[in-house]
């Protein structure tokens, strides 16, 4: 399959300049302008501390319907105080007038550094320059990706082509995410277009169900951003029936969403600070939804855990302890666990394994652990990474 | 003031050997034996998933009499199932048989790897060699307080001694913890013996508080192990009227054994695996005791901050991100924070500061940060560390 841009979905073009926000001069501004006003919806951090770019995007997305985004990266405009927000509107009404639109059409997503101040001229600079080189290319979205990251070390894209009822519908998806990532909302920045025909209101629900089944499952360091946004807009240009209800059509649409999601994530947390493996951790058994989540969620925010993986330690005992304490009913008796496929635990004893042979698949880029808490009938899931020497030297060597 | 050991309190005697269960081949088993059976207190981990020491020695410390404690480090004896069980039966039945007591006048403390079973031959013959050795020397309690160490560096040490109504009473404890340790009960291994004249129930109140406001209060790495136990013995050999109530005196003892707990939760703070800071987060404005802790166990579990404590970097915003997912009621506008005595943060927004100055005295060994969150009452604190790249070596590196 041929892959798309979000730049070269109908109706959408996209550009990145270097605008100076970055000290190490990276591209660092991006611009998604719409031909008009479109369907959008956003979710956001589930942080108390938030930038003005979060609360001032969740006003403007409300109305349901955006024309831009703007997106820069290098800093996070957080603790900013009023100031802060008046640079926000400044750049709503400054893009939003450059592109004949409503400030309230924009949506605005800033990440990085918290606690300075946005360096406005530079920003505006970027706006003109950028409104400059838009265009629908896969070389500017390539470069929009790369603005939008921080510690990221590799641009992160996706995309879906199905049908609804004889129209070919696109959906494309970029993000970014490596440190400060928590399964807690959105849990980072993701922009996603699309050209299905859709309201407002179902293209709310599809993108809520299909963050929880996938942004909000990647944890990297159990510490959630002020800055998390998901965003997606639809062009209505594929030709289908427009999609008002939750209907078959929906049903496609919204599994397609989940999936480039679902791709996105992963590859968000292949590329944690540090990472040199993506897990996904199974749990099932659990009594009910909470209990999976609360079993799933002591695993993965447990260092110790996370350095075993980055050591290629098949270390149950880690993993059935953090159960013990996560507060949720579990069954000891009944603990079992696999590791990339071998069982290490089974029925709350170790089992021998070929120790030899699980070290070596733990050193593969990506496995899977499968973990069985009792009897109950609810499961969950996450993706995360193992905690390295590098994970810490990145974060120790940040500098505020 | 002269120090006192843990054998040098009247009616115990120590001794430790090395039996051959840690693989290093230093000493590992330790016992404190007491003259006859006294007055004694534990309190336990609250993992649910608990080596079989820990059920056995539940069940008998509740007749708030021992005579001995056996311990070994190098194994936990932990998801060993029936056998595990029948193992530390097997030593509280042997011991007291050698020494004249009963098996339920023993309590027994395993500590180190889980998932395989205690080498039986070793652990007998060393309970034979020990009670050969056994002194109220010096010499014996340091052996002991080195026999219980995993990854600890240093060994832990602190005594007490004070007045009531003219007697001079002791206390002296020593403790083991470096990693796996949360604020979450006991959280370590920890023995103190003491020669003040109290009732079993007296002393298990005081312990609990004690342990409440100092082992409690330590927070290495949110993992709560699943062995952690601290037990207190009482000879009443120290002449006063026997304590039974929770009058004048008993506050004197109680006030001396937090202090005593909060001097051993400092050290093992200091000497968490990988450590270069001991840590002191101090929180205030909470509306409840239970925001509180919320607050300050997202602040103290989040890896982002204590990475920055690592690189000396009065990183306020990872500080203040994690008191806003923190779940706790909290006024972004009021929060203010201190690092080392300068203030970085005031009302909510970032202030300028003397970063030279700061990052000097966050080299220094020992630091306190002060969290302000609103206008509540209610206030908590906890000792930490730096999470460092030695962290992940050490438990990267540890062998399943």
């Amino acid at each position: 399959m041929k892959s798309y841009s979000i730049a070269e979905i109908a109706g959408f073009e996209v550009a990145a300049v270097k605008a100076g926000i970055k000290p190490s001069g990276k591209y660092d501004l991006g611009l998604i302008v719409a031909d008009k006003a479109y369907p959008a919806a956003a979710t956001f951090t589930t942080n108390k501390v938030v930038g003005p770019a979060v609360t001032v995007s969740r006003e403007h997305v409300r109305n349901g319907r955006i024309r831009a985004v703007f997106v820069n990266a290098g800093n996070a405009n957080t603790c900013t105080g009023k100031q802060g927000r008046r640079d926000v509107i400044r750049i709503c009404k400054y893009l939003a007038k450059r592109i004949n639109a409503l400030p309230e059409e924009i949506l605005v997503c800033s990440t990085g550094i918290i606690g300075k101040r946005l360096p406005m001229p530079n920003i505006l600079a970027g706006i003109d320059n950028a409104l400059e080189q838009l265009s629908d290319s896969a070389d500017s979205a390539e470069l929009f990706s790369r603005a939008i990251l921080t510690t990221d070390k590799k641009i992160k894209t996706a995309c879906r082509e199905f049908n609804i009822s004889g129209n070919r519908v696109r959906l494309s998806g970029t993000c970014k995410g490596s440190g400060m990532i928590a399964p807690n909302m959105a849990t980072m920045l993701g922009f996603i277009t699309t050209d299905i025909n859709i309201s407002p209101a179902m293209l709310r629900h599809a993108l809520k169900k299909a963050v929880a089944a996938s942004f909000n499952k990647v944890s990297i360091d159990s510490h959630t951003s002020t800055s998390d946004t998901a965003i997606i807009m639809s062009s209505c240009l594929a030709g289908n029936e427009r999609i008002t209800t939750k209907e078959a059509d929906y049903a496609v649409f919204a599994d397609n969403l989940q999936q480039l999601c679902d791709s996105l994530s992963r590859q968000m947390a292949a590329d944690g600070e540090g990472a040199h493996h993506l897990i996904t951790i199974r749990l099932r058994g659990a009594v009910t939804a909470r209990d999976a989540r609360k079993a799933l969620r002591a695993v993965v925010d447990s260092p110790l855990v996370r350095c075993a993986f980055n050591g290629a330690d098949p270390n149950w005992g880690r993993i059935v302890s953090a159960l013990g304490y996560s507060g949720a009913k579990i069954n000891p008796e009944k603990i079992s666990c696999k590791i990339a496929g071998i069982r290490v635990f089974s029925q709350g004893r170790p089992v021998s394994f070929d120790a030899k042979l699980l070290n070596r698949k733990m050193k593969t880029q990506s496995y899977q652990i499968l973990i069985n808490i009792g009897d109950g009938d609810f499961e969950d899931f996450c993706y995360t990474c193992d905690l390295s020497r590098e994970y810490v030297t990145i974060n120790a060597d940040y500098h505020t």
